[in-house]
């Protein structure tokens, strides 16, 4: 037991180390005991057209998983896609039991724990929800991206100041809490509206140094960005005309997992559209009593009109907030 | 080592427990223990008037007192006023050692720990904050009450709706959390207009019962009540012109610590007076878009303009949350 919930950790932080690589596949962590329980090999999925984490863990194991046992964040495909089904991976390499967590989703590859236990290896699902897992496998149940709304406001809600100045609202740990974010998405999305203001890079950095894996740069709205928005034609972007084109275009492309950063017109037809899966809400400890909301348009006359969320996490960076809310289901 | 730690956590229990129930005194706890390091008796302030929290635990404590050491919240008071100093009777139940936390902020108190070692008594400070006192030691560094802003919002900062409904922002762990707050708190402050709107109770009440111990009613403004507020006439409540005067005659009958909650106009008042000491934001995971403010006025034009505080705590009442934030020093 002790060995089975080490191996669990350990190919989850393998899958949590790859958000933001694998679209269109999901970031999937594995681990390999041996036949003594020892930890032999960890894995996590590839980019697109690798190999998948199971077949990463085995490598690392080698001939030590003959006789073993594998941790997978979820079920091992059964589909001969770019790379050979993952179930039978497993079973050539000896493996003799097959833990992992959340059933496949994805009607093309299911069957990989049935196909595991026509083969005689042991298979059973551990009760336990993968945050890591949790965007892509919205984005295949509803068939889009999955979406994050983040903004950045003061206590009482406002996203910027009367003047409109908006810079340094959140703290120095909460804007490299953001960048780090961004670097796990496939995609940072924003209206016409805050390219033309902002002129934003949309980047992944810590400080001055662009991380490794950087999103996609996205602009939804009509308005042409020619003569505006001189760091996003320098990097390289993807405009699109409206909110469905967009999430059409960008799961077509196999983006899984995005975040809208603004501003609050795009929100507001965000969030009226119901497809907000999941909000990050950086609140400052600053009072402003005016300003301008977090969304542009009232989501009805009465408190009964209200869009509501579900508390998922609180982390504290500094003297702020991070609320992570999802949608209710 | 362990036995000082176990009387410091009896001493702030002690005095966390009697809070609301002490002005003009402090809520202070105390614990004994014996030669042998045993907790022979724990105690706190009494009412106005009643002994002070050393005497309570000395009494419990009885012979047992004799050659052992006092843990206390406060420094000992050396100030014969109502009831005799308490270092003095410290120094007669035979307590060789005495530890406390805060030094006694009060000029006619002050010198306690000075007497205990003139006497003989060993005497160390223990460097630790005690958030029950925290109150009462500003209002006593000020000359005025300690004061609480305090108000319930959806996430993107609204406390109502734009046809006015307020009710249920948050939701029933919330709520039950204002009512044990309201408890330990001297007074607590609406403004005229929430006063004629809403006809409020301000009791502090578990369910529909009321709990013991009922804070001071106190409306702020100048418009008359005379046919409003049914419940603030049945209940009894005191009403004043201002903010300066209601601070200084709350003060002056013995508050120390007054909640303030709401509307936005005197929330509003109350922070451009630069008087508001801590915030308690009840926070609702819901967007609302557009609706009522926390505060009525901008604070200024500029995000520089806005008043900053420090976060001081997080508590999760089931999906809402709680964010305690207390004026930067
Ligand atoms: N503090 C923060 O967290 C933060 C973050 C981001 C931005 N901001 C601030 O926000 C300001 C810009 O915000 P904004 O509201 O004016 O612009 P915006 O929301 O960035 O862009 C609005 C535009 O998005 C396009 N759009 C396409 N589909 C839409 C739909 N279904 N609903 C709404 N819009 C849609 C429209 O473009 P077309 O008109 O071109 O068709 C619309 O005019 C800037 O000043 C920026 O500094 C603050
Ligand atoms: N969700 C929540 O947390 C919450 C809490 C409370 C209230 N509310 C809602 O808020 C609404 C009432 O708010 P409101 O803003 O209209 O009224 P308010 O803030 O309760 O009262 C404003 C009045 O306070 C008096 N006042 C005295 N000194 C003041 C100063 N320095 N600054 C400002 N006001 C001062 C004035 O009274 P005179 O004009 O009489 O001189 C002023 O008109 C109600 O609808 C209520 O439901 C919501």
């Amino acid at each position: 037991m002790e060995n089975l919930r080490e191996a669990l950790q350990a190919a989850i932080a393998a899958g949590e180390a790859v958000r933001g690589t694998t679209s269109p596949n999901p970031p999937v962590g594995a681990a390999i005991l041996d036949r003594e329980g020892r930890l032999v090999g960890t894995g996590a999925t590839e980019p697109a057209g690798g190999p998948h984490a199971e077949v990463m863990a085995l490598r690392e194991a080698g001939d030590k998983a003959e006789g073993g046992t594998a941790v997978v964040t979820l079920e091992p495909c059964n589909h001969t896609g770019r790379t050979g089904p993952c179930s039978q991976a497993l079973v050539d390499a000896g493996i003799e039991f097959v833990y992992y967590c959340h059933p496949d989703p994805d009607r093309n590859a299911e069957g990989g724990a049935a196909h595991l236990r026509q083969q005689g290896v042991g298979v059973e699902r551990i009760d336990r929800d993968v945050d890591t897992l949790r965007p892509w496998l919205a984005a295949v149940r509803n068939n889009r991206p999955h979406v994050t709304l983040k903004f950045a406001q003061t206590l009482d809600g406002f996203t910027a100041a009367l003047d409109g100045s908006s810079q340094w609202i959140t703290g120095d740990l909460a804007r490299r809490h953001v960048h780090r974010d961004r670097g796990r998405r496939d995609a940072i999305i924003v209206g016409t509206g805050t390219a033309i203001a902002d002129d934003p890079s949309l980047t992944a950095r810590d400080g001055q140094m662009e991380l490794p894996d950087q999103p996609r740069r996205v602009v939804i709205g009509g308005r042409s960005l020619t003569g505006h928005a001189r760091n996003l034609h320098r990097l390289g972007f993807e405009q699109y005309r409206g909110i469905p084109e967009a999430l059409w275009q960008l799961w077509d492309t196999g983006a899984r997992d995005v975040l809208v950063e603004g501003g609050a017109h795009l929100a507001s037809g965000f969030v009226e559209s119901g497809m907000v899966d999941a909000i990050q809400a950086y609140i400052a400890p600053t009072l402003l009593g005016q300003g301008r909301s977090v969304l542009s348009e009232a989501l009805g006359l009465s408190l009964a009109d209200a869009a509501t969320f579900q508390l998922q996490n609180i982390t504290r960076l500094g003297d702020d907030v991070l609320l992570e809310l999802t949608r209710k289901d």
